[in-house]
């Protein structure tokens, strides 16, 4: 097997010294942060289509990256060029996991039967790779969106043949996923949403999203895929509006189709700013509503309003999601998936490693600084005492349920002056600030 | 009582070719649409705070609206001089319905008690206009945002004697409500929401606020209060986030707590922009969940980042909104409230009829465009067509729920090619655009 | 020569009563309106990229156009079969002009002498076309941004060779517009700007496009080539920042280098949009400064933040769109281009027609209505009173240079109270409204 | 004279470690970076409005600061307890200068007469505390915008009158800036701009804007003012379009009306972003045009669409801003001007106090940063490796304009193949984190 990546050596843990842009400064993976070592907190994972399917190219110009792959000219042999290459680069960046939709890493054939068998022979190699390089698969996925069958979107097109190819490619990457001991499996509606709305039935649409959903339930009880199922939001993109435009539209989706037990979501940074959140907010607001799943760790220009999933390097975000996600005791089964890619412009394959270093090092340090600030609690001390009066008096009566509208307003007649205090929010961003300037110490 | 404005006459309809500014060109109220009268179909409400109250200040500026009580001096009599020039302009503006907020009516006084006092005396006068005019309260609401008290939210305060404040508030704005036999009450998170998540236990203030709003649903039960409640989405603004989002997200919040069944929405046309929806979408959403409610009307900048409350001039927006209204069987007891402000540099007291005119006349072109268009089915004829494979066949089965994977992949491996059809996006909008311009014949 | 759109018979004007999707209902283009006929003031052109050679494909999936040219597998072939069918599409449309960037109309080669190559015998067929259907080429360009060469930028690379091959590129593409008579040359700069400033000596780059624009100057003037250069602008994408973000920015930039005499701006809809601004006000700023040059027809969706390029239907942005043109006197030697695509979704051929039919239609009667509410004399009436205080009096002293700071304390130190009057924005909105609806009468 | 904050003392250098939330972590002013002081690099400047004047009221509410002088019920009072207390502030928090509209320190007046008077008075008391406290103007300006007479803008209102007024108001405003040995006067032209197009003659709106800054130029010559003018950009917000939208605009109107050579700009980050650009954006296009006066230090929330002014605490911004500024020699005679609130929430006095710190610990910590970025090179060495291609052969040509489109296509013709290198974004953005996680050793 040859080696793709000739001029780069296993990336090691150098500390935040270090000059060589080749080390990690701040991702150690053995350390042990807290109960667990670094490693198992982030649970990285390499994007295999960003990664390795990838060309750089744009709705204005075709592809610019320079690969060690670009010279196979079978389909199959490219195909099995990219595993072996993956599996060198996980190996390299000292990345456990990786997530894949079914044709990223096999042709589609002339049929579906054809394109079924290029995927099992790339399975049987992606496992072998597997156990020799020990590395697992975070999710697995099926891609609905690329081929032009589902220009009116797959669970939600307007064509029952659609549809029903949908549901058998569905079939097949849970399958593959199973094969492949994935801990989670992922659906992302590319398509699964609308474009005009003057054409479109909205009601159907969402009926038959949730029956697909359902019957990918029934079919992972029946041959015993326990993995969790992951719906992933977004706002819009390709489509005008898609249906699963957020955490907390998903979250009213899966209750009104009685789904909610069996999804949780995987959260990405950039379709979260799209929705107008930030990264933050969908995570919290997954976390206590119990449906955290797992998060696509990138970043998108806040004054950009389309995808560009960048790398993250916004050490702000990396952190406050980290503390989300320690609040919510670990992502387990998911992790942090990199849905990143390299920049158009930064097109040579050393790129790659640089760029994933950039979002390891950003997310390394986002965890540290994380556990230190909740460790030492500085925002969860001035939030119990900000909401300290629903713990006493009136207030706990109100969060027990013990009072009305006709106690409170007895209450309020006789309750003058009320005393607010401040939410001291510039002194809270100060605090994060020197946690981000200190921490490594 | 005096006359307020006394250079403006009873509005009439003069139809499309009037070339006189204070006549309807396109509202006649009484002329039948279908099975109804325009004005049963529109059911205009006009909105209290922005009419009678808003000065025209903005963040970087004064009031500078001429008003012609600005001369009162004593609060109460500055707020029956209001009250009698808010039925003299629905009067001449031949509106039916009003809404308001209690703080817009009354001032508050020193004390609870006094407050409540002088909303008593001012809902006295409300009434007996209300009969002499024959007017009808659309809906009514509380002002929990404007008071600082509620620096911190009103049911999401994380003070508790602040919550108690908010209930025994709203206790006491659903009493005048009924009252005045409003068809509706809403609620409009104001500041339902959070600044920062530094400093932010949103699980809390979501539980709180549901308890709110189960509070209010047995109240309501209590002292027999049998008009609808709605909730009105808003992303943000004043809040950086406000918990109301969208009608997605309200969806899932009143499916979470159990309140879907007391609960409808009250879209606005701004906030739905704000939240990146059209109006028509929140509509469409609502309608085909069946908690379509009422709408307030009004049209955002989509260049601006904030609630402009634009008085609706966009005859696109309101023909879609009035066809979705169509198909939703109509807005009743829900109706068309214009939360909609003249422009600070439209000052002059004559602006406010020149802008209902302005508006009340877009929806009724909106409504004959809406019902011709419905009448003639070239939308749904076309839709109906389009999603026909679900009503026959492998798709027929999908629905009924009588197959699953394995059925459908059978079905896929054998079925080539698939065909899908044009969406015909561009010639619906000219259809759309031909009836616009050619409707009033 | 072979028919592509044997389907489809050519476009007539059959008034807007007409039920049939393939007949012009508002473009007549022989009636005169005003000093001229409408194909006169509109001026059309069909975009050759969007209409000959987009796929359809989007940043998440491949092409879904099916085209009768699709059975071309050699190049050349394929760039015939496609100027061909353009012509066959300007004939049966009634349109006069197009528009094409070089890599549209003819293949790249191995070598830039072999692209010539390929420009050269397109060009001939093009303009042997050209004479038989008797069509005219609105303007040409070139396209610096699709090849991975230009990935930082043409005229702003960072690399001297590429600036030179830019050069060479324009020089060429120069020099077929001069020969099939072309009455502009456009510069889009798709790569002019900067992904991220970490790398970027925005000064140089700057400085650098300058000079490629002068050295265009000269070249054209030893050539003899006397159609208008124009510069359209855009804010962003591809790149994170474009160096000709709208009307203004390129304004400054022509008068900082001196380059103002010899260039115009070309304004597209949705570039307008994407900068924060109304279409209207790209015109509008144009036309005040004397640079209006062409336009880009088409629109984007307010609540999407990328070029989406749809066939403009908004009869507002239409309507204030001619209305500027003929405040301008006119858009010769310009036009009305429609850099509008089919959406992904409008597959089929005869989606093409359709669209094309849209916008025509949409211009034709927003000149229509835009006529008539100048000839009426409706919003310049209101805006000569409304500034009718320069025109007399201190204004017009002021107007006139003959006041400084210290006449006008002089003044306002005696002039009280100072009286507005209102801008009446709803009244004019509503009269916008009442043309658009009754126009065509 | 009392004490106003007499529980805060004057905030001392504790350094990074400091647990004490009233002490500087990173602002040390004494200490030298490079050249010169912390202090005179960072130029710190208190905002009047926002610290002093400002209520929390937001378009939803009310005021909701405690301030110590809220008991004072008579105006000029009230104007002098301000002002004292602005000295206090600026004492204890090390600040050196500060900035006013004019109509911040003093009441309007029922006449301009004895509006100038009231100005009179409170800039006399002004004069005596700058000297006490060894304080400085950095600049001044008037407010044009909160007045109802400004509703239709002030040197671009349709009224000659208000024209003359603002004339009068900026006449008397640049008086007391030079009294006060003021070194620099801000236009922020807040309702120069428009409504609608509907009713507005852009072109006669820039001329008269132009002719009102020419008469300012001529005043400050007669009455010797030689501080630097400057005009502050901004896009939208209060009116829906600005005419100094961004610097790129403000370059073409200076240049427009040949009055590039008198005036620079006055950079806010809330302002760069609302008109989509970074900060850094807008202070390096201002470099390299030579026209960067003066910043407005504060953040914008990026998923909100209006000018939030936040204390800046994003390291981010703060680091690339003094980069900028680093290259440029340095902001004098310009400065820091932190044109930031404190959020509505923190509305207690000490908040006055964490705030400034959080803003001046964000900017001393960013340029610590940036003065070792610059000094290292890191930056600096990859830009100029990148462009090198421009100091040599073929690039070297072009840039002094030796080559044109002739020598650039033989050049062309003969270069194959063309080599661009990558742009290392990725590895660019983990370098200046890494700069600031560990800078402060």
């Amino acid at each position: 097997m040859r080696e793709y990546f000739e001029n780069v050596s296993k990336i090691n843990y150098e500390g935040a010294n270090s000059k060589n842009p080749y080390s990690f400064k701040y991702y150690n993976p053995d350390e042990i942060i807290g109960d667990k070592a670094m490693k198992e907190h982030l649970r990285f994972a390499l994007s295999y289509w960003h990664t390795l399917t990838a060309t750089g190219a744009d709705p204005f110009g075709v592809g610019t990256m320079i690969r060690p792959w670009d010279s196979e000219t079978n389909e199959m042999d490219l195909a099995k060029a990219r595993m072996e290459a993956a599996f060198e680069l996980m190996d390299k960046l000292n990345i456990e996991y990786f997530c894949f939709h079914d044709r990223d890493i096999a042709p589609e054939g002339k049929t579906l039967q054809e394109t079924n068998k290029n995927l099992d022979e790339i399975v049987a190699l992606c496992k072998s790779l597997m156990k020799k390089y020990n590395k697992k698969l975070l999710w697995g996925t099926a891609n609905c969106f690329t081929n032009p069958r589902y220009v009116h979107g797959a669970g939600t097109s307007c064509n029952a043949d659609v549809f029903a190819y949908a549901a058998a490619q569905i079939k097949k990457a849970i399958e593959i996923t199973k094969e492949l001991d994935g801990e989670n499996y992922v659906f992302w509606g590319g398509r699964e949403g609308y474009e005009t709305l003057l054409n479109t039935d909205m009601g159907l649409e969402l009926d038959n999203f949730a029956r697909l959903l359902q019957m990918a339930v029934d079919y992972a009880k029946e041959i015993g895929f326990t993995g969790q199922f992951l719906i992933e939001p977004k706002p819009k993109e390709p489509t005008k509006h898609q249906y699963d435009f957020d955490t907390a539209t998903v979250l009213g989706f899966l209750k009104n189709y009685n789904l909610d037990k069996y999804f949780k979501v995987n959260i990405e940074a950039n379709h979260a700013t799209l929705a107008q959140h930030t990264f933050q907010h969908e995570l919290h607001f997954a976390r206590i509503n119990n449906f955290l799943g797992s998060i696509d760790a990138n970043q998108g220009d806040p004054l950009l309003g389309w995808d560009t999933d960048q790398f993250p390097t916004n050490i702000y975000d990396a952190t406050l999601a980290m503390y989300e996600i320690l609040k919510n005791g670990g992502i387990a089964p998911g992790g942090v998936n990199f849905d990143s890619k390299v920049r158009r412009a930064s097109f040579e394959k050393e790129d790659l490693f640089l760029a994933y270093i950039a979002g390891m090092d950003t997310f390394a340090k986002g965890l540290r600084v994380a556990y230190k600030l909740l460790e030492n609690g500085d925002l969860e001390d001035f939030i119990k005492e900000k909401y300290s009066s629903f713990t006493q008096g009136i207030g706990k009566e109100i969060v027990e349920g013990k009072v009305g509208f006709k106690e409170l307003e007895a209450y309020a007649l006789n309750n003058n002056p009320i005393i607010n205090k401040s939410g001291r929010q510039e002194l809270l961003e100060s605090i994060v600030n020197q946690y981000i300037f200190e921490d490594h110490k």
